[in-house]
C-alpha cells in the first residue's frame, strides 16, 4: 500500500465519506476544514484526526471548484503531501486556477467522484458512498506517474471505478448527464410553486422522480453551474429549444414535432447505462401483496431463502392510508417462477409474473 | 353492492387492471376491445369473459381520449350499461365530444385514475394498480346521482381515492403534474442521444430519475398531449422560459437568476405530497452493509422482526460488479436505535444513524 497517510481538506459530505472509506482500509487520515465544528464532527464519526501539519502521501481537496486552485497552492507551499487530488465537480476551471497560481502540476491529478446525496455535511457521510460509482480522473500533460498511481489507489480504496477522461471532455460530460438535467428538474419543480392543492394531490411517482434532484442545495449548485457555464449553456439551449418548439407545435396542432421529441427521448433514455453499471442486467420482477405488520418482510424473505432464490432488488410500494403494500422483488428470470410458487405456497397473493 | 356486472371496453393496461381489481371483488366482468387478441389475453389473465351484448351496471371506457365520445354514443345506443365512465387522461375534450354527439350525459361520469406504468397492454395489468392512488371524477351539471354513486363504488372497489374536480381544473392539473413534466423529461433524455459513451458512463441515479418517464410510449403520449394542448402549452412555456432565462443568465455570468430558479425548484419540490399521500411521514433510515448471497435479506428482516420493529420501506443499493450492497431501511424514528443495535448485535456493519 502506498497511501499510508492521507490528508482530507474539507470535511463535508464527500471529504468525510472518503475519509471514512480510507479509515476502513486502515489508512491514517488527517482532517482539515475552515469550519472547526465540521472537523470535530467528522472526527467523532471515525473519519480521522485533526491535521496539525503532518506530511501525507496524498491530500484530497474536497471543496467548491473555485477554491481548489488557491488551496492547492497553499498546501503545496506547506509541503502537505506528495500527491494532490480534488473532488470538484468541474475540472477546467480549477486546473486553470492551479496553472495561473504557479502550482506544481506534476503532483496534482484532478479528480471527480460521481457520487452524492441530496443531504450535505459530514453527518450525511458514508464510507460506502463511492462503492461501484465512476470516479473521473483527468491527468494533464505534466501529471507525474506517482500522482497517477496514488490517485488510482485512492479510487480503488474507496471501491470506485476510475474513468480517465480529459478535463474539457469531463466538463461537457457532467454538463450533459448532471448539471443541465439538474436545472431542467428545477424548472419543472419551479412550475409547481403556484399549483393548486388539488393539482398537486394528483401528482404521482413520475413527478416525484423528475423533480427529486431539484431538492439539492441551491448555493452548492450555484457554484457548480457557475464553474461550468459554457458546457451547461450548450445543453440547456438545446433542451429549452426543444421545449419551446414542442410548445409552439402543440399550439399549432403539429403533433409530429412533439412525437419526434418523444421518440428522441425514448432513444436518449435507452442510452443510460443500468443501475449496476454497464449493460442493464435483465431481472424479472415478482410482485407480492403485503400486509403492513411487523415481521411481514422477514416471512417473505425467509420464503425466498428457503426457495434458494437470491434477491437482486426490492421495491416497496405503500398505499395511501391502506394497511397493504406491494413488494416488487427483482430476481434472475430463471428464479421468478420458483419464487412466485414459494410465495403462493406460503399464502401470499402473487399477481401473474410477466 | 350495486355493481354486480361491469363492462370493460378497451383491454389495455388500465382497462385490464380495472377488470382484474373488480374480479377480485367478485364482480362479473365482460371484456371488449377492437383487438380480439387483447380480449383473449385479458381473459386468460383472469380479467373476465368476452362481452356478447349483456347489459352491465357500469361500463368503463378505457381508450385514448379522442375515441371516448364516439364509443360512448355507440354503447348508449346499444343500452350496454346503466352508468358509463371513462379513464381518459384528459377530460374537457371527451366531454365536449359526448355533448356534440348527443350522448346522455346523466348516465356518464367522466373519470381518470392517476396510475400507470411505463409498460402497456393487458400483460402489464395488475389488480393493485390503483391501490391508494387518486382517481379523479369530473361530474358535470347533468350527471345523475346513480352515475355518481356507481362511479364512486368503482373507485372504491379498485382501492383508489376519489377526487372530485371540474373537467377544466382536472386538465390544467394533469398538464402541470404529469403532461408537461413528461415533455420536459423527454427533452432532457433527447439531449443524451448524441452524448459520448464516456459521458453516459458518468450518469448516476439523478439522471435516471429525471428521465425515467421519458421511456413511455410516444404514440400514446402524442394522443394525451394532443388532447390537452392549451394547458400543457401554458406550463411548457413557463418551463422553457425559465430554462432559456437560466441559460442566458449563465452566459452573462448573472448567477442570481440561476439561484432564484434553483430556490423556486426547492420550493416547488416541497409542494409534492409524500409517497404515502398527504403529508410526508418522517421515517428514519437505518443503513446496513449486505453481502450479495441468498438468505441475506431474510436474516436481516428476521433480525428486525425479533427486535419487533416494523419496516416502513426498503431500498437496496447494489454496487457495480461488487459482491456487496447497502440496504436502506426506513422505520419510525423511535425504532431506529433499537434496529441498528439489533443489526450490529447480529454482526452487520451499520453506519451511524443520522
Amino acid at each position: 500500500m502506498t497511501i499510508e497517510k492521507a490528508l482530507v481538506v474539507g470535511t463535508g459530505l464527500i471529504g468525510t465519506s472518503v475519509a471514512l472509506a480510507l479509515r476502513e482500509k486502515g489508512v491514517t487520515v488527517y482532517l482539515s476544514d475552515v469550519d472547526a465544528d465540521a472537523v470535530r464532527l467528522a472526527g467523532e464519526l471515525g473519519a480521522g484526526r485533526e491535521w496539525t501539519g503532518e506530511e501525507a502521501d496524498l491530500a484530497l481537496l474536497a471543496m467548491p471548484p473555485h477554491l481548489v486552485g488557491e488551496r492547492l497552492a497553499e498546501l503545496q507551499k506547506q509541503r502537505a503531501a506528495r500527491t494532490y487530488t480534488d473532488v470538484a465537480s468541474v475540472k477546467v476551471g480549477p486546473i486553470a486556477d492551479a496553472e495561473r497560481l504557479g502550482c506544481d502540476l506534476t503532483s496534482y491529478l484532478p479528480g471527480h467522484p460521481l457520487a452524492g446525496r441530496e443531504r450535505s455535511g459530514p453527518a450525511a457521510a458514508r464510507a460506502d458512498l463511492f462503492l461501484g460509482r465512476p470516479w473521473a480522473l483527468c491527468p494533464g500533460p505534466e501529471t507525474g506517474a506517482d500522482a497517477v498511481r496514488r490517485a488510482r489507489e485512492l479510487v480503488a480504496l474507496c471501491g470506485a471505478e476510475a474513468v480517465t477522461v480529459g478535463a474539457e471532455e469531463h466538463d461537457s460530460a457532467v454538463a450533459l448527464v448532471s448539471h443541465a438535467p439538474h436545472v431542467a428538474a428545477s424548472a419543472v419543480a419551479a412550475s409547481l410553486v403556484d399549483g393548486g392543492d388539488v393539482a398537486l394531490g394528483l401528482a404521482g411517482q413520475g413527478l416525484r422522480d423528475v423533480t427529486r434532484i431539484a431538492a439539492g442545495d441551491p448555493s452548492l449548485w450555484r457554484m457548480i453551474l457557475g464553474g461550468n457555464t459554457r458546457p451547461v449553456v450548450a445543453v440547456l439551449d438545446r433542451i429549452a429549444a426543444d421545449l419551446a418548439a414542442a410548445a409552439s407545435a402543440l399550439r399549432s396542432g403539429d403533433l409530429d414535432v412533439v412525437t419526434d421529441l418523444l421518440r428522441r427521448g425514448v432513444d436518449g433514455h435507452g442510452r443510460i447505462p443500468g443501475k449496476h453499471g454497464g449493460p442493464v442486467r435483465a431481472f424479472t420482477v415478482v410482485q407480492v401483496v403485503l400486509r403492513d405488520r411487523p415481521g411481514e418482510l422477514a416471512r417473505l424473505f425467509n420464503a425466498a431463502a428457503l426457495a434458494e432464490v437470491n434477491i437482486e432488488d426490492v421495491r416497496l410500494e405503500h398505499s395511501t392510508g391502506l394497511p397493504v403494500g406491494v413488494a416488487e422483488i427483482s430476481v434472475r428470470p430463471a428464479d421468478a417462477g420458483r419464487l412466485a410458487d414459494a410465495f403462493r405456497f406460503h399464502g401470499w397473493h402473487v399477481p401473474p409474473v410477466h
